[in-house]
């Protein structure tokens, strides 16, 4: 046991920080105002590496562990936490492609998808199919020479602005046992999107709905084995929620430093307000807190990493607890600035509207606790 | 002691009602994302005596109960959040210049102010006199035949969009017995306007910076005496304080309303969302909380309306409540909706953010405590 | 609508508070550790009226109402948690027994329950069915000449130390509908006694479990109808959800009060602690928070005492919410004495494991959620 | 950075656990019945080397890690709560005497304390200075052959059944810089105790004020320079915040899998009540914090392992955190069973009980806050 970086995390820490202050702090707000989506800067993390972060390097990525992943994404979401969250959909993406495309798809995706010339999303979730995502209904109907895919899917983020989908569809018959999963170029004939959705916030990417009509899919489109797609979407989120959990500790890190700074500038009384006793104790429980989600982050991404027996429920707390924390701790430092925290002249107000979706997404944190407690009640002597 | 409405406030309650459902609730979304201030329908809620409450009838207003005005606002923010909030703040400003304006004051302002044709600011904060508001330097220098005023006050609702501004300026030494207070038309010359601030909600009406350079005041213009502006401030607080908490429990119960239905309108797992007992339970926290806090409200009303020994404390108390969990509950019926919760499609990710800043403003919640605590260790032995 | 007491409520709080502050503060803590049950002391306050307080005049009682009745509990609870609580469980019993027990009966009881001489335990609780009380197993078997008792009940306050038992029983088929209730003399043959529970607190009062072996019951024992006896025990629990409620509000002020003079006369770092702000929110939310509670609380008494359609669901409202705002003052002003809060030379530790099992009886306060949420996906487009 | 345990601490684990369960865990319910300190069980805990965990190997101890002893201690927590609570204390106050003490102290006392034939008492608090621990006024006089110590200490741990006082005495000026501290023999002329004092928990160890009369002490018994005692204690107190966190979050664990027992054996409803969703959520709750609280406590372990420069924040942060989740786990797993939660025969009410002083003693939780703000705010540019 040893919570110590390693030079090498360091490092990356260090290339990530750059940056992200460089690259992406200085856009995050005029990104979120102009809801524009910033395709070249995503390209130019992608020289870094950090489109494939842990696709493995055969297949071009940097093949590192979910651990230095999460370290990288923590620090660029420090200076865009929707960048950042498109970047982890995508990796996540790219990472499935790549574990189980046939050689077909990965040579025809994964060098563009890992350098960033090119964008994955993801598509699971159906307006029917949301926590239950077990019983989706696309339908990828078998034929001659490939599959014929019909449905629609919600909620995709990148939608319009990726190239390659990773479509979930069901190929057999109900439960999650009937899903594959397909990689599907976004421009296939068939493939129709909505428009972009209004949204609270995550105002720099795209979310459409996608609609699939008689989309012609050809077998080897298929990622792994016919049957098996739920299990790997799942097994992708595992990832998603320690990156989604991670967006959260990296935007609430920057809250935590922006609104201890403006404590100790702002004059109220005849002293900085940092002298309040009661502000001085708020600031305290959310750096405490972010501390301890941090930790809980990491842990689950060892876990992942170490393909611990426990891994989806250390992913479950980690997602849970650190997308709570994250949202909690943003609040309070824009309670912490007063009408200054509500106004977009500050960053205050944005980093709440851009954390309260991963309290949702990527499996809502009600979906969590089902995750947790089924373990916990399934062997409840085992100590987690 | 009773808990029941009387047949009249049962009928205003009707008649706001029906205005809420009819102009309000149609309308909130747009103008939230057209930032569209309705005087227009700012003025049609005058026609039903809306913009003159709790003015007195001399003055032309209904001169209504602190608790029946709360009862309507109460009504009208389940329609809309942003509009009703600057209504309360103009019934704040109104009551102010009925109350301790001269006759000429009076005569000029209040009957336009009761119908609604024109507006009130009530113009407090300063960029360096927020939570200290004691500390204000705005000044009204006193000359032969009136006072020259200078200076900047921020985050005035309404600014721009107003007809006269009841302006807080220190006329004498420091500290809060130093302060009058005057009603300024707002196009007098050298009152200039910033630009509207951008915000997180509340954008149905707007929010600006205002610059007095030289603002000629004629002294009829003072409300009340000299050195009295910082009392008379902090008793249309009093009244403010129950007002935004008011709009904060309309907003949370139309929210709330609203989770409940698609609780059990959303089909998952093959059941009405409703039957999960951990969303249940959520549910009965949310409305036990919201009634909880409503009482709150009512009861700080009447002791306002009672002129109460402890009505400052009991209105700190309901607006640090209210407001609270006003936010809580638009903040869980958000999660309640999952992935639809954050999308402008709903109306739950506005409530959230139209509330937010109830916790901030008439004196931010923090404020509140101070108040509080003041008053119990000041006389530990008697129960509020 | 109106929150003042009026001149007989404040009188009747004055006896209470003279009552409570000369013969329950004196000697709760020594009743306490001496796990002494004083029943002279509650035939004292028999004789003020207070155990029959909400019974009817002419069945001996007050006639009080509910709200009247929670006015009195709360300043008793201020000197005694756990004898007020036996006496609102007494009075709950009386009540039960003067509103539907047969002529026999109540010539037989109220007497001398009104007075106190006597005391009163409700029986409803079994082994295998707390929550789910309407699964009771105890039996009560139709023979020529009334009934033949058999079974087991659990948890039941005051038991070895009361004269008559209010027993519910099934005297038919499964469900809440084969239940009947009868007020068993607590000696008569056949009912015996278990040890008295080693509890974490409410230690002025035994519990015990009571056995029923063939007990022979008459049949004007039964209070109103067969069938009757699970809605009655639940209309005897809407009173007394209000009754254990009203005590952990009384507990809890008596805590708030203690807690803020130590703040005044506690001194560290050279000032009275009150100084620290800190403390001084933390105080703030505790009174806020009670004051809450309490409305909450005297709004369901009203709701019953008018025989309001949503009575039921106010009184879990109130229970839930009081007993829970109970035990986090409590526990609080506990914190706030540091290290003398656990040691019980001072009061504070009694008042948090006194007021602990107020969330658990009476209903869980998860089974109050089930009530309120049944009653808000019931009906969902009226307000509470 | 990793999460996983060595052999060597799964070893030390095991080897925890067996004495757990075989000398703690059946006899800790009785212990705190009878107030009875076991002191013969602790000496077999040192035959274990549990009584000089992290007391250098030179010194007798095992020289252990606080990382490794923390695991240890959370194993023993498990069976008893406040044995291991004062065996930690013991831990420290050798510590302090092996790491400062000179060698006719360090020869007089070591050998026995690490083989748990004596044990040791920290004497810190007094009555007027708790959280202000460097006002203390207790006084070692220079004397021409030593000091003359004169004052009280209160709240002392093992007091009266422990042999050797690590007491923190004013040789010098006021404040931190004029505190020394010395090993005083328990039964040296002059020192006299009170009478054990009555408490919520922790009844397995007595606690009692300590009189220092005119107690003559050898030059030699001093620990470190003069004027460094304030440190010393500080720097004992670390590990000591680690421990009593750990202590915590065994008890928590042992509740945690009580309850998770009792939720899949009790039937309500015609089901185990772990198919509640409600329960279900609160579990997974509890489950996730605990979580996130042992990691905490370890990784702050790790953190004063290592001398990192910001351990004293990392122990605060671990200490507030841990021991707040502690309580609030052991308090839910009380709630979750209901009326067996709150009777003696389950053992949730003591672990309630002797947890909630864990959030009080080795500094407050409010001073814990304290100190991490401080250093929040002296360095807001450094991310813990």
């Amino acid at each position: 046991m040893n919570f110590e970086l390693s030079e090498d995390q360091i490092a990356f820490q260090d290339t990530a920080r750059q940056f992200s202050e460089q690259e992406l702090a200085p856009n995050a707000a005029q990104w979120d105002r102009d809801h524009y989506f910033p395709i070249e800067t995503i390209q130019r993390a992608g020289e870094l590496g950090f489109c494939g972060l842990y696709t493995s390097q055969e297949a071009g990525g940097l093949g590192l562990s979910r651990l230095d992943s999460s370290l990288i994404f923590e620090q660029l979401a420090m200076g865009c936490t929707t960048t950042t969250a498109m970047l982890t959909i995508h990796n996540m993406a790219t990472w499935m492609i790549a574990r189980w495309g046939t050689d077909t798809v990965k040579q025809t995706w994964c060098p563009s998808l890992v350098a960033g010339e090119k964008l994955a999303s993801y598509c699971l979730t159906e307006p029917g199919a949301g926590s239950d995502a077990a019983s989706l209904r696309t339908k990828a109907q078998k034929v001659a020479d490939g599959y014929v895919l019909n449905g629609a899917k919600v909620f995709i983020s990148g939608a319009g602005g990726t190239h390659v989908l990773v479509v979930m569809a069901r190929t057999g018959g109900e439960g999650a046992q009937g899903v594959s999963a397909f990689a599907v170029p976004a421009d296939a004939e068939g493939v129709s999107y909505g428009k972009a959705e209004e949204k609270m916030g995550w105002n720099a990417q795209p979310t459409r709905m996608i609609t699939f009509d008689n989309v012609k899919l050809e077998e080897s489109w298929r990622l792994g084995e016919e049957g098996q797609g739920f299990k790997m979407a799942m097994q992708g989120l595992d990832g998603g929620r320690i990156n989604i959990a991670t967006c959260s500790i990296g935007t609430a890190q920057q809250a935590l430093n922006v609104a201890t700074a403006y404590l100790n500038e702002r004059q109220q009384f005849g002293k900085p307000i940092a002298a309040f006793q009661a502000l001085q104790f708020k600031l305290a429980d959310m750096a405490t807190e972010l501390v301890a989600a941090r930790q809980m982050v990491r842990m689950a991404a060892c876990k992942l990493d170490n393909k611990d027996a426990d891994r989806t429920t250390y992913c479950a707390m980690a997602k849970r607890f650190a997308t709570d924390v994250g949202f909690k701790v943003c609040n309070e430092a824009l309670q912490l600035h007063g009408g200054y925290g509500y106004i977009k002249e500050y960053p205050l107000e944005r980093h709440v509207r851009d954390v309260r979706v991963h309290q949702i997404l990527e499996g809502t944190n009600e979906i969590m606790r089902v995750i947790i407690a089924r373990r916990l009640l399934a062997d409840e002597r085992s100590v987690l």
